[in-house]
């Protein structure tokens, strides 16, 4: 059994360089008073790691640093998280290149009642075989996500667009999906307009027409989603990004869903309704975002 | 310098009897994969604790209890939580009794990617002098939540109503609000009612009536406000819950804001209105507040 490995970065004072420690992977290494704990007030990013490989690091920390300027943390080390992903992926490799693995990155904004900045750490683990998950069609409900499109934008305190550690509200839709039968929840507005799910981007196909929602519209931009436009812009198909009414995905001639650890999942089935599933396009884009050459 | 208060909830194996543990309050006692940490999935309440008494304990247990059910945790060992804050309480009055302090009891879903079931602990810290928090008419700016009146009870995986450990968007509203150069946020809703601050409650005078958001509109159902409402009720003022349309604030006769740390806030300003401020009658409930007999 391969053991997860844990990553403790380690910001000096002022004028020093960043580095990282390593630490027991079921260490205690949190206070009770950190606000990651108290408040959910952090943010992650999840790398996922292929046959041994490193997805998306480039793109996983620009989006770190977007989520630290929404909330008002001090920008990551950037070169700090960047060689312990590379470390922690060393570390979960040493004994054989597991074929799905995770890194973790985490910055909090320190600890509540102390002025000793942020703390972070970069945690790696392994996932089953995802081969299942990635061309078995799934059954998936819409939940209200409780907000109208768009008030991300008006409203940038409800941080629609950033990772934080504040996923309870993400975990609870998960359960209700499962209580009604369904493998995934789709997250929609109140006006009508889907926009992700708790833990992935949506793809919907009409035609020779592949559609996620917009980023803009108070979600995150996904990173495998925009390695999954690059497949299908390969095989023919035209990519765009836009307001998706949930009317239509009733007679979508595809959907699947996206994340940087299962990379793809199709969905079959939604709120009652077959969708088409072609089994040979999945498997081509499954097998493109595993191995697709620009993954580190 | 009195130091902060740590232990730990044991939870036992089936069977056992759940109890606590004392720990330095500074350790680090949180794994890194803890649900708390990755995903603010657990629950919390703030008990407060003046001149030396915890305030409210049972009701704070049985929101508690409440918060639990709403995120589908097991129930929280009620004993061994009871007989946690009663230690904490006496290690913090330890060394003379401090005007305020706080116990915070966590319990979050436990680690990812293990059984070992929940985690939780209490904390006790200290409070700096709250009496000119408690006396200073506060600025106040109204901020959306997002949401409308009654989706909480239309979409229960919102968790609202729930004190969950994902507060991250509760903090940028406050941040939010001191950049427009208030103190407190008020959350409000997208149909024109008013919700909670981020920390608190809000109870509003018109003449000799008393109003609160209702609590089933979507918030939590403040310790500190059913206390303020019976001194109202001693003053021979009405009290009543209800949809307060936030443009009955601007003629307001008195806002305040309580939580049981604080106990109460008067607000002099909203959205650039200002609001009376009686002096006397906000001492009253100060002095209330604290000495209660019912406060244990």
């Amino acid at each position: 059994m391969r053991a997860p490995a844990l990553l403790l970065i380690d910001e000096p004072a002022a004028g020093g360089t960043a580095g990282f420690v390593e630490a027991p992977h079921d260490a205690p290494v949190v206070r009770a008073m950190n606000f990651a704990v108290t408040r959910g007030d952090g943010i992650f990013e999840t790398v996922g790691v292929h046959d041994g490989v490193p997805h998306d690091v480039e793109p996983h920390l620009d989006r770190f640093e977007l989520s630290a300027r929404m909330l008002e943390l001090p920008e990551p080390s950037r070169d700090a998280y960047r060689a312990a992903i590379a470390r922690a992926v060393e570390l979960i490799n040493e004994d054989g290149t597991p074929p799905t693995a995770f890194v973790k990155c985490i910055m909090t904004r320190g600890v509540e009642g102390t002025d000793a900045g942020p703390t972070g750490w970069v945690y790696a683990g392994l996932y089953p075989d995802m081969t299942p998950v990635r061309t078995t069609p799934a059954r998936m409900v819409t939940l209200t996500s409780g907000f109208a499109l768009g008030i991300g934008a008006e409203a940038p305190w409800l941080l629609l667009g950033a990772k934080t550690l504040s996923y309870a509200t993400n975990m609870a839709a998960k359960r209700e999906a499962v209580r009604r039968g369904a493998d995934e929840a789709l997250l929609i507005t109140t006006d009508g307009y889907v926009l992700e799910g708790p833990q992935s981007n949506l793809l919907v196909r009409h035609g020779d027409r592949i559609v996620t929602p917009a980023p803009d519209g108070g979600l995150l931009h996904g990173t495998a989603q925009r390695a999954a436009y690059d497949f299908f812009s390969s095989q023919g198909l035209s990519t765009e990004y836009g307001h998706v009414p949930v009317a239509s995905l009733a007679d979508a001639d595809g959907i699947w869903i996206t994340n940087s650890v299962q990379l793809v999942r199709p969905i079959g089935w939604i709120d009652g309704n077959e969708i088409p599933f072609d089994a040979d396009l999945t498997a081509g884009l499954v097998d493109y975002l595993v191995r697709r050459p620009d993954g580190s």
